[in-house]
């Protein structure tokens, strides 16, 4: 019984070895050296290659080591009879918060503007907004949003959630479903997307969506690129519905050069870093299942087979 | 018995106008125009030209219309016998809070580099700090820092104080006096600079000073340019002991063109916003003082005469 990791990157060798110190009687794998195939019960992946889990027969678990497992239904030879796990990180969720805490701080007190006047040496002042000012709409009401949905409640911001089922967190308005889509849409002024990325919510960020905005919303896409309507975006800022955008994620990551965010003054861009699973983390959650597989006990974090988070 | 503004900008009308939407009975004069020298009880005044507030045989009151009262002293034909009032706002608090709030979490969050990254359209994941890594060191524990304490101790930081006189704040450890300083730089991440300006303070902020703080130390100067010896600031930043400093207030503002501010790479410049008091939370705070005038009742916000803040 062994772990593989399968992953493009080069951090098959930190994951090895956090998984050794932690638990150094599991074996483990990097996919790339030579390991017995049968011996395999779980493959810990994240952007494998396409058709990389097909060969191991007594497979039992597939575990994302990160919270979205997208990129896993991208693949047509995955097989599908196996159990996938997914990461529910009290870290991965509070620095997604931070983070979102952040960009929504640096819109408020103008940081970003100022820091181009700094360049091109102008002093001007712009009149700030106050955290009552303003209403934060979160898309996506999972471990992540409901985590952020609470923290922004904590610092006094008006919050609101939409999400697919109706949930209940205290001090947020929420919304559910796609009649009170248009409801939840209309009274917020910093949109927030930390939907999971389904075939139901691909391209949600769309223009039509964005006109149901009020005029100067900021949109903030922390889920994936997927989401997002690269287009409809750069059309609704640039005819100044939308006063700006802060995206994390983008359809294909690094963003290629020729792609029109880099240059646009209005879109604030991270490279896909607002909250990282780290090993030291996220580890602990896979040794727990791995122990579960071997006691043939449920397994944590189950993704659903129908809703594909 | 009347009011007279005194401002050397533009905001004397927004002013009389403010005063007299809120209080209309009260005869309000720019000083620019003719007005009965007299009957003037009360000068509402910011940075006044030098000289200006001597020919008033019965004024009773000199009241800053902001938070901070050094402008006053800078004037050798001050009345010293007249009590001074300022304004404690709670707006002006928590405006500051805000923006001390936005500047820390761009810095742990890495806004600014990205901001840069962009345009260089250079795709680089940089390690993000967290709210439980650091310490925010606030130096100055009146009205303004108080409430910033609170607010970042309420945000999950660690917060650390130093003030002239021992404060006690929940959440907060205090040091105070100059025996105490070392102890509270060594363990700074984050030194806010929230002192009134005095001639016990000015220059406080110095290569002496910054030398207690750890390495990688950020500085944040949002009281007065008065507190800052600029040239120690760019020596410490560039010798790499301080990895940055946020400043919103400067020696001369707006700051001059040729000041080596502006193009310094890790230093990120606003132009003396953090907090402005708007008429329309502190006309109030003037009118009552105003009515404690005519009915011989004790003002409000008094200035200390020795301590001048």
């Amino acid at each position: 019984m062994a772990i593989v990791i399968i992953r493009k990157d080069d951090k098959i060798n930190s994951w090895k070895e956090a998984l050794n110190l932690y638990a150094p009687q599991i074996p483990v794998y990097g996919y790339l050296e030579k390991h017995p195939k049968e011996d395999i019960k779980m493959a810990l992946v994240w952007k494998h290659p396409i058709g990389s889990l097909k060969d191991y027969p007594n497979l039992e678990c597939i575990a994302s080591s990160g919270a979205g497992v997208d990129f896993l239904f991208e693949d047509d030879q995955l097989p599908l009879h196996i159990p996938i796990t997914r990461v529910v990180d009290e870290f991965l969720a509070k620095d997604m918060s931070e983070h979102v805490t952040a960009l929504i701080f640096s819109q408020l007190k103008n940081l970003y503007h100022y820091k181009v006047d700094q360049f091109r040496k102008i002093w001007k002042p712009i009149p700030y907004k106050r955290i009552a000012d303003v209403t934060i709409g979160i898309m996506g009401l999972g471990a992540l949003g409901t985590v952020l949905a609470k923290d922004l409640v904590r610092l006094g911001f008006k919050v609101q959630g939409w999400s697919g089922s109706a949930k209940d967190i205290k001090g947020v308005t929420t919304f559910a479903g796609s009649s009170m889509q248009s409801a939840f849409l209309n009274s917020t002024q910093f949109l927030v997307c930390l939907l999971p990325l389904t075939n139901e919510t691909r391209g949600i960020l769309n223009a039509e969506l964005f006109e149901q905005l009020p005029k100067g919303a900021h949109i903030i896409n922390v889920a994936r690129g997927g989401h997002l309507v690269d287009n409809d975006l750069l059309i609704m800022l640039d005819k100044g519905h939308l006063s700006g955008a802060s995206l994390d994620v983008y359809h294909e990551e690094p963003l290629q050069l020729d792609h029109p965010f880099w240059e646009h003054p209005k879109i604030h861009m991270t490279p896909h870093y607002a909250s990282v699973s780290d090993t030291a983390s996220v580890v602990p959650q896979i040794v727990e299942n791995y122990r579960r597989l071997a006691s043939g006990e449920e397994l944590l974090n189950l993704v659903s087979e129908d809703k594909k988070y």
